[in-house]
């Protein structure tokens, strides 16, 4: 009767450890078709002391579902798709459903082949932090296909699923709009600005002042810039797009070359909006090297809240994402969605929180 | 022929689409029996035509593999999980294998329930940090099942399974060995000491002093400890044991509260070794509330290498631990020992590397 080295126990164990069919026992541990109480519990307690785990795979032939949802980070060692990851997997874990995750490096083919190896496995939903927000065909034809998806950090153009994004546009004007209030007129911004389909900076800021712009499939950090803008105009202050520091390639060296670039010029800002968790690591490596003074020779708030920066002297003020929340909302939608098919897709968008510190001073 | 709305494509729709049987198609998708040249071609076509994925749910079922991997991290969310669970990903994605991630927060009756719903989804192989380095019976039984287990980052006492750890006592006693070669004597070590079998810190600095600890099943932090007595009995430097600040509970606030309570006693240490990034933290802060200067009062060195230690001025110094490394290596093994049933275990221990930066200066 030992479990040792026999593989997994069948039916077929349970039923002769119990004295009854195979049948008998399969209705039993199935759940369906007729077994008297007596006879269930024999079964019950046969499977239990041999260790019996039901083949779910075998269930999941006839239901048509896994339990699986399928996830596409961009890097899950990367601070913000770990937390996110984690409010996922909380939610899946309370319904017994696994996650089976995947990078994309935020490479679109990365992407491609990452869905494809989770239809393969036939995960009855897919959370997608979209590559390309513009012509994702394969998510298209993943949702047709009968596969749900949710969109997390960006939205696709267009396309037919639910989101759950951060209000990353408003809270950024927020932000801005305090550093004005506070008589600050030149307002840096350090950002990641590697894509956008009209065309470069510039061209964005003319079609943002033309408010001509279509915000809805923008990448984070353009909606931070368009926030910055925002703020700009309705406070009536013009933006000098040279404190528009863009950093083209998302990569420490470059952030940080152009955050010294930026704060050591004639007409260097009096404050700074690092765009996210990389730029005001960079941005701090450049104060640190020029020896400038947090707040006294540039107020800093930036967008992602560190462990360091409330740590360092003073506290680095900076916008917190709700990163696991955001993942718990997307775990929600996936499995509403592949319980029911609802009709329209949701959007949601979370509001983020701005924690000050001591990093912010009125101008001079 | 259009795919739209039409579910899964099935086999069957790819041998009307072809012309053939569907047992034909079969063969050819399944790639078994015969079938020629000129009709695999065609059916293949079909298959690519319409979108057809094979379906891997009922080759499991004839295979008994799912192709799939099991993870139980203690918290994805924290930077350690995060960077083993994507060098897992990795050697899994060029593999064609899904990972499925749960966290058992290092709570064992979590770990028990994250194995379950594991084993319940047919995961080919487990990858565990284990909570409970002493009895961990569900782990034996998995294995006892037909499921191998790796463990990273700590063992579980005769446990018969594969290992990955970092060599935590040897780089923590290099550390500690430079601190003592730059005449520092007063030595602070802040570390998680929660779970130790044996009792608390004095019983097993009693045992270290008379040889007997065993070293083999011992947490990270207990390893860390270790590896602080080595270099002090290689110098002939006695260990003052109150100089041991242990942090029972693993919060930033109790870490921060016994890193205050280390370094502003009158007799405060010359040196500290925080034995993991929280530690690390906590030292930051008390080290900053209390305005003292590293390495002019304090020298600073710190297991794990967080992104912040490198731009604070001096940086500080601090141990790297291989951790993508550390990942890759787990999935490694477990898809040999999936794909073979070597007899032996094997145990790997990953060198770690010391980061040298300005955070240490001789003592005054």
């Amino acid at each position: 009767m030992s479990e040792r080295g026999a593989g997994k126990t069948t039916i077929a164990d349970v039923a002769r450890h119990a004295g009854v069919s195979t049948a008998t026992a399969g209705r039993v541990l199935g759940g369906y078709g007729y077994s008297s109480d007596a006879i269930r519990e024999r079964v019950k307690e046969s499977a239990a002391a041999l260790g019996y785990r039901p083949n779910l795979l075998a269930r999941s032939l006839i239901t048509g579902r896994t339990r699986t949802i399928g996830v596409v980070a961009g890097d899950v060692q990367s601070p913000f798709y770990a937390s996110v990851l984690r409010g996922i997997s909380d939610v899946a874990r309370l319904q017994g459903i696994g996650v089976v995750v995947t990078n994309s490096d935020e490479r679109l083919e990365r992407e491609i082949e990452a869905v494809q190896l989770l239809l393969e496995k036939q995960v009855d939903g897919l959370i997608v932090a979209p590559c390309d927000v513009l012509g994702s065909s394969h998510l298209r034809r993943t949702i047709e296909s009968g596969c749900p998806v949710v969109q997390i950090d960006r939205i696709v153009k267009g396309l037919d699923a639910d989101s759950v994004t951060v209000d990353n546009r408003s809270v950024s004007r927020e932000c801005v709009a305090d550093l004005l209030r506070l008589g600050h007129r030149r307002i840096g911004i350090l950002a990641e600005l590697e894509r956008w389909e009209g065309g470069d900076v510039d061209r964005f800021m003319d079609r943002v002042e033309a408010g001509t712009v279509e915000a809805e499939s923008l990448f984070p950090s353009w909606q931070r810039l368009l926030g910055y803008a925002d703020a700009h105009r309705a406070a009536g202050v013009p933006v000098d797009r040279r404190l528009i520091a863009r950093v083209g390639i998302y990569s420490a060296g470059a952030a940080s070359a152009a955050a010294a670039r930026l704060l050591s010029g004639p007409d260097r800002p009096t404050a700074l909006f690092p765009a996210d968790g990389l730029m005001a690591a960079a941005a701090m490596d450049a104060i640190t090297a020029l020896g400038l003074d947090v707040p006294d020779d540039l107020s800093l708030i930036c967008f992602d809240d560190l462990d360091w920066m409330s740590f360092l002297k003073p506290g680095i003020s900076a916008v917190a994402q709700p990163l696991t929340a955001l993942g718990e909302t997307a775990a929600t939608l996936i499995l509403d969605r592949i319980a029911d098919g609802r009709e329209r897709p949701e959007h949601r968008s979370l509001n983020a929180t701005v924690a000050h510190r001591g990093s912010v001073a009125p101008a001079r």
